[in-house]
């Protein structure tokens, strides 16, 4: 079977500078390129950091998420693609530089496989952070 | 600012044994664990490999995913989170063996960045495989 690896995590999003500003300051992605599709049409950009990426749409009128989509626990009640997790080293200092960062914190939870905390985007794109110091031992 | 890695992208599914099974057979994931969160509430499993996660939720009576969601072009004209990409070294052998595993294609296109193919896991949810041997060399 072919080899795989990481590539991206997409999203959808109504200002794309905004977007773009908003990951490099609280997750310190960098912009990779900016493109355009003219399929859909949108305009594109590519954020990395350290291998990962997260490439953003815009899209001219595009419609806004549903609100439930704000939530893990509500988006799960509907079919299809959800959010993109990383993986950290401990749940505590991140919250902190997270907040820190004036981040949306959804939830931070503690349970018996660690700890987890969901954020939202400057837009309401939910993202996961995990606990797994294991990933750098 | 804290290390982050990839730990996985989330889908919920309705068949969570049928999408385990579409994971192992035709892209090579092993069911890693399963869990419930009660909170949802979900039952769980979360795929892995190559250090690359999928995380699948199975909701009773969760609605369907919009039609729109089933084609890139289209699913960017809503905001929010989108598919999971991984990178590949040769877009040609990787659309031949998806293929005959019995893949839903979407489109495969090749371009001035390379190649790219998006597919339909069982479910209809679209994932996409990006051409860039270089992160093998």
């Amino acid at each position: 079977m072919f080899d795989i690896k990481h590539h991206h995590a997409a999203m959808s999003v109504p200002n794309l500078e905004d977007s773009i500003g908003w990951y490099e300051r609280v997750l310190g992605f960098k912009l990779e390129r900016r493109f355009h599709i003219p399929a859909i049409p949108a305009d594109c950009a590519m954020l990395k950091r350290d291998g990962l990426r997260i490439e953003l749409f815009h899209v001219a009128r595009a419609k806004a998420a549903g609100e439930e989509r704000r939530h893990p626990d509500s988006d799960a009640q509907t079919h299809g693609n959800k959010h993109a997790a990383f993986a950290v080293r401990d749940i505590a200092p991140v919250e902190r530089e997270l907040r820190a960062r004036g981040a949306d914190i959804v939830f931070v939870k503690k349970h018996e496989m660690g700890a987890n905390i969901f954020i939202r985007d400057n837009a309401g794109n939910l993202i996961e952070f995990v606990q797994q110091p294991e990933m750098w031992s």
